[in-house]
């Protein structure tokens, strides 16, 4: 998938936990990020952490995301370090004892100094990356940003050079334990992301009009 | 659904943005803390933000959740400040523009400084809500926490009192603006998340032995 090198192991991505089911692999990292677009960004305000959702986009070494969700002070002040979580809740890990229950999840944390997109050309292409990756399509179909759309809006650019992935897959971990001899069932409930049939928007001239393929092929697929 | 006050409305729950599509009702607060089970914990380790996924469980005034997570100085340091974030992502919303696209979610972040449950009685009662919010029902089904487990797992437990939410729902917002009159489709994609078909421990000794009926119902009917 990429022929990147693995992942910098830097202080903060060997940490305590993240060890444990933590893997240098670089296509990993790429892949927990193609598979969504909502991240949580944790930024320090006054020395204060605070964690916002967000959308963001990833392409090469490179994560976009807006830039006045956290607040203005990312905006504005250049040299504010993130962390970008992207985790994906994959299921529920019902294990034979209260103790070895948790989550199949894969999750990726990204660290870094954003920087404020200035360049016009890499702009648009930022803006495009992050539109295609919530919905694939749309920079095609919809309005381009006007001059003054793209001067109102902030996009911030970070590399993913410093970044760690936690993965969980699988049953739970009790299945040799003497808990296994009690008889209980044991197992994983699925969890996954759908996405439903296209809700015209009441305000089309009619509702009933063709939803465009693009947006058709959004809706998952069993 | 709760006779609680409304939230209370300090520096940060009053930041930038959030004002848009905050909300000072508490009981959509209780309504999306009651909706998942998996928060984005935001910390500040040496001056730098980390934001960690876990699980957490949400009862009354109270939120709890794992104190390993996010590293051991959590665990070790009473008096640090954390953010913990829940998000739902209900929907991709389809604008006539690019610069109206976005999504359809709610949100809550919670302030405050997490205090390490040491009183017997309510490490189990906290425990129990976690367990409880993530697997209904198992806390009576799998084997309880031993002793020894208890004492390895660390709880914390932070008030709901400094919190904030954030809520969009509904179509694009420019419905009626010029570019609606250009003829694109528009509307929102739903997305929700799904519980499957539990899948059984391949270490059981009969995989084929009747899920009990508390795992059944946690998959999503349509």
């Amino acid at each position: 998938m990429t022929a990147l090198p693995d992942l910098a192991s830097t202080g903060r991505t060997r940490l305590g936990r993240m060890r444990k089911r933590g893997t240098p692999d670089r296509a990993v990292l790429d892949e927990i990020l193609a598979a969504g677009f909502l991240c949580h960004l944790g930024v320090v305000l006054d020395g204060h952490p605070m964690v916002v959702p967000t959308i963001y986009g990833a392409t090469g070494d490179t994560i976009y995301f807006h830039g006045s969700v956290a607040s203005p002070s990312l905006r504005d002040s250049p040299g504010t370090e993130v962390c970008v979580t992207v985790s994906h809740l994959d299921g529920i890990v019902l294990a034979r004892s209260v103790f070895e229950h948790g989550i199949n999840y894969r999750s990726a944390m990204v660290f870094g100094v954003p920087r404020v997109v200035t360049d016009p050309d890499e702009k648009l292409d930022g803006l495009r990356c992050l539109s295609e990756q919530v919905a694939k399509g749309q920079w095609g179909y919809a309005r381009l940003p006007s001059r003054k759309e793209l001067a109102a809006t902030t996009l911030l650019a970070m590399s993913l050079a410093e970044a760690s992935v936690k993965v969980r897959v699988g049953p739970p971990d009790d299945g040799d334990s003497p808990d296994a001899e009690e008889g209980r069932w044991a197992g994983v409930v699925p969890v996954r992301s759908v996405r439903g049939e296209p809700v015209p928007d009441p305000a089309l001239p009619d509702p009933g009009m063709p939803v465009p393929e693009h947006i058709r092929s959004m809706v998952t697929k069993d």
